[in-house]
C-alpha cells in the first residue's frame, strides 16, 4: 500500500468527522435567513486550513458573503497552485424528499449523504486533506493558495470585484478546481470545458388582483395561460431556442472534435434508467453528450401562479412567474444573451398583459487547454489512481466565475472533478461516494508531484 | 319611509353584529384544517334561523360537510319557496394582500370587508333577515324552506345524494338563490343562466427526481417546459378551445337572443379600468359579455413546479402541476367534457414524460325561465327597490349544484343576486356594500309579496 493510501486509511474517521462539521452548517447562499451561517461556515474553513498547515488563513469580507483565503508559500520562485472551491450550498427544497435531514450528514451504503456532500464541501475538502498530507511530510513541492468562496451557487456576484482588488495576493500559475463530475468510477474523466449560464426571472401580470374565473374567464388574458404560451414559443419543434440572435456566437465544433468527444462511453439505456425517464429529448442533430456538453439549452427552473394549495379554487390570477435559465457554450456572452432573451421574451407578450424580466445571474462558459502541462499532470495522476487513462469531457454545468478569474489572474483553470451523476447535487439526497472522496485526495497529492516534476 | 326600510334602519346594528359572527368563522370547505369550523358555522346558521322565526332548523350530516335545513310551513296548500345558499367560503390565499384579516370583518367606506362578506354569507343572510321581518309582522305569505350547504365552493360533492334522500322534505315551487352579481347599483339585473364547470388537476412527470440543470439540461424533456407547451396548445389563435369535441353540444344563440343580451349596458373602458388591464381578450367573434355569459372558456387556475423560492436554483425539476378549469354553457355535460379534456390533454404529451389527470369537481350550467311568474315577481321587486327595471343577464360563474337540484326537485331556480364586481369574491379583500345588503333584504321581502299575489 502506498504511503498516501495508508495515511488516508488511518485518518479517515477524523477526515469524515471534520467534513461532517462543515456539512452540518446550513450555508445556503441564496436565502437571507442563512446569512449568519455563511460566516460560521467560512470560519470553520479557516480552522480546517490552519490545522492542515496553512501559514495564514482568514476571512475576507466582500459586498456579499465572505471569502476564505489561505496560503502556504514555500518559495516565491516556485510555481503556485490556487485551489478554488466554494462553501455555499444550494437550497434543500423539496425537503420532504430527503431520506435523512440535509444538514445532518450520515453514511449509507458507502456514501456520505447531506447537502454539500459533493458540491462543493466534500470536493473542496479533499484539497485541504491532500495539502495536509504534503505539509505533514514536508513534501509540498510548490506554493499553494486556497480561495473558498461563499457565492458560487448564486453566480459569484461579489468575487470578481474582490479578486480584482486582491489580484496580487491571488497570483498563481494554475487554478485547481474540484467542483465537477467524472463520467463514472470506471471511466474517469477530466473536464475540459464548462457551459456558461444566463438566469432570469419573468413575471406576467394581467388584472391588478385575483379575479373570479367564472365572472371573468373568457374575457381577459389569463397570465398563467399567457406565460405558458410565451414559454412554449421559446423552443421550436427542432429543439432550438427561438431567441433572436441566440446562436450567433455559438462555435460549431469540427467533425474531428465531435468524433473525439464521441469516444466517451455513453449508454443511453443506463442513462435513462438512472433518472427514470422513458425517452430522451433535445436539439435535433446532436447526441446526448453533445446536447449537455457543447450545445446551449433553455430550461424553466421554476414556475408558479394562482392557487397551488389543496383542492380547487376558481381563481383567475393576477400574475404568474417563472425562473428561466439558459446554459451557454464558450464564446456566448451571458450579458448579451440575457439582453436578447429579455427583448425576445417581452416581444412574445400579447396585449393586455405586462411583462417584467429580471436578471438573476450569469457567467461565461470556457474551454480548458487540454494540451497543457497542467492537464497532462492531472491526467497522469488520475490515471495512476484509477488504473485507466481519463478521457477529456465537456461539462454541462457552469462555474460562472472561472472564466472571469482566468481573465483577472491570467492563469488557466483545471477542472479535476470527482463527483458522479449519482450524487444528485442540487437535488434531495445529495451524496458523495467515500471511494471517490479518498481517491480524490490521492489524485490531488499525485497531481502536485507530477505538476512540479 | 316604508315599513321594511324602517325595520332595516332600526335593526341594522344587530343585523351586522349577527352577520359578523358568521363571518368570523373560517369555514373554508376545501381545507381539512377547517373541518371543525364547518360544524361551528352550520350551528350558527341554525341559531340565526331559529331566532328569525323558523319552526325548525337543524344540521344534517352528509358524506362531506353538513347541510343546514330550516322551514316554516304556514299552510301546506300554499306555495313553497326554498332558499338555497352556502356557508362555506373560498381559501384566503394570497393572505398578504388582505388589508384587514379575512376572518376579522370590518366596515370601511360603506362596505363590509371579510371572506364571505358577499359570497355567500352576506347574501344568504339577507334571506334570513327578510324572513325575520315577514315572520315578525305575521306577514309571511307562503311556506319557506332554507337549504344552506357547506360544499358549494368545492362543487357540492355530497349535496345531490343528500337531496335525493330528502326530496320530500325539500319539495318546493321555486329555488330562490342570492349568490350572483348584478351589473351595477344603477343597472340592476337578474341572472337568467349560469355556466357549468369542469375542474381538473394535471401533473407532468419527467425524471424521477430533481436534477441539476447544467448536467442534464438539453438532453431530456423538462416537465415545466412540456406542461407549458401542452397548456399553450389548449387554446388556438382564435381563442377557441382545442379539446376535440369540446363545442359539440354548445348551443349557438340566435341573432335575436344575442341582440337582447347586447342591450345590457357595458363600458369596456370602465371594465378594463376596474381590473387594471389595458386590453381585453377572448374568443373571436363574441363580445365581452357573450364571452363570459354564453360562451365556454378555459383557464389555468394554478401552476407550480421546480424552485419557486428566493433567488436562483439551477434545477431541472421532476414534475410540474397545474389546476385547469373550463366554464361550460348549458347543454355541455361536465362529465363528458372532463373525459374529453383528459384524453386530449394526455394526447398532447411528448414521449419521455408521464401525464396524470385528476378530476376535481364539475357541474352543469343551466338557463332560468325568464317568462315565468317567479322571474316577473323578482323583476317587479328589484325594480321597485332600485327605481329602474332590472335587465336579464347571463352569469359567467357556476353554481354547479343548481342544475342537479332542479332535476331532483323539479323546481326552477331564481338567481336574484346582489353582489357587484367590486366585491372581488374569491380574491383578497372580498367585500359587500352595505347599501346592497339592505336593498337586498328589501327586495326579497317584496319578492315574497309579488310572488304570492
Amino acid at each position: 500500500m502506498s504511503e498516501i493510501k495508508d495515511f488516508i486509511d488511518k485518518n479517515s474517521p477524523r477526515f469524515l468527522d471534520e467534513l461532517f462539521t462543515l456539512l452540518r452548517i446550513p450555508s445556503v447562499s441564496s436565502q437571507q435567513e442563512h446569512r449568519e451561517d455563511m460566516y460560521t461556515c467560512a470560519r470553520q474553513y479557516v480552522v480546517s486550513l490552519m490545522e492542515a498547515g496553512a501559514d495564514k488563513a482568514q476571512i475576507y469580507p466582500t459586498t456579499g458573503h465572505p471569502v476564505v483565503y489561505a496560503e502556504k508559500i514555500i518559495d516565491p520562485g516556485k510555481p503556485t497552485v490556487l485551489v478554488y472551491g466554494h462553501y455555499d450550498v444550494q437550497p434543500v427544497d423539496p425537503i420532504e424528499l430527503w431520506k435523512s435531514p440535509p444538514f445532518e450528514p450520515e453514511i449509507r451504503d458507502g456514501a456520505i449523504y447531506g447537502r454539500g456532500a459533493d458540491d462543493d464541501k466534500g470536493q473542496s475538502f479533499m484539497h485541504v486533506k491532500a495539502f495536509e498530507y504534503l505539509v505533514s511530510r514536508n513534501e509540498l513541492p510548490c506554493n499553494v493558495k486556497f480561495l473558498i468562496e461563499g457565492e458560487e451557487e448564486i453566480g459569484s456576484p461579489s468575487l470578481g470585484a474582490w479578486a480584482r482588488e486582491n489580484k496580487d495576493m491571488l497570483a498563481c500559475d494554475v487554478m485547481l478546481v474540484s467542483d465537477t463530475t467524472m463520467i463514472s468510477e470506471d471511466v474517469p474523466s477530466i473536464n475540459t470545458g464548462m457551459r456558461g449560464l444566463a438566469y432570469l426571472e419573468v413575471k406576467v401580470t394581467g388584472p391588478d388582483k385575483d379575479l373570479h374565473s367564472g365572472h371573468y374567464g373568457g374575457a381577459i388574458a389569463n397570465p398563467i395561460n399567457v406565460l405558458c404560451s410565451m414559454i412554449a414559443r421559446l423552443i421550436d419543434e427542432k429543439g432550438r431556442i427561438t431567441v433572436k440572435g441566440f446562436y450567433d456566437d455559438v462555435v460549431e465544433l469540427s467533425a474531428e472534435d465531435r468524433a473525439l468527444l464521441g469516444r466517451a462511453p455513453f449508454d443511453p439505456e443506463h442513462f435513462k434508467k438512472s433518472i427514470g425517464v422513458s425517452d430522451l429529448a433535445g436539439e435535433e442533430g446532436y447526441s446526448t453528450l453533445e446536447r449537455t456538453g457543447i450545445r446551449p439549452c433553455l430550461d424553466v427552473n421554476g414556475i408558479w401562479g394562482g392557487y397551488t394549495g389543496e383542492g380547487a379554487k376558481t381563481v383567475l390570477p393576477s400574475y404568474a412567474k417563472a425562473k428561466i435559465s439558459m446554459r451557454l457554450v464558450p464564446n456566448q456572452d451571458h450579458k448579451k444573451i440575457s439582453r436578447l432573451f429579455a427583448s425576445h421574451f417581452t416581444s412574445l407578450a400579447p396585449s393586455g398583459v405586462k411583462v417584467e424580466v429580471q436578471e438573476h445571474h450569469g457567467g461565461q462558459g470556457f474551454l480548458a487547454p487540454i494540451s497543457s502541462p497542467v492537464y497532462q499532470a492531472a491526467a497522469k495522476a488520475v490515471g495512476q489512481v484509477y488504473g485507466v487513462d481519463p478521457v477529456p469531457s465537456r461539462g454541462g454545468g457552469s462555474i460562472p466565475i472561472l472564466a472571469e478569474l482566468e481573465g483577472i489572474l491570467n492563469a488557466p483553470p483545471l477542472l479535476m472533478g470527482f463527483g458522479l451523476e449519482r450524487d444528485t447535487i442540487h437535488s434531495p439526497n445529495e451524496s458523495y461516494l467515500l471511494s471517490q472522496f479518498y481517491r480524490g485526495i490521492e489524485s490531488i497529492v499525485l497531481f502536485y508531484k507530477y505538476y512540479t516534476k
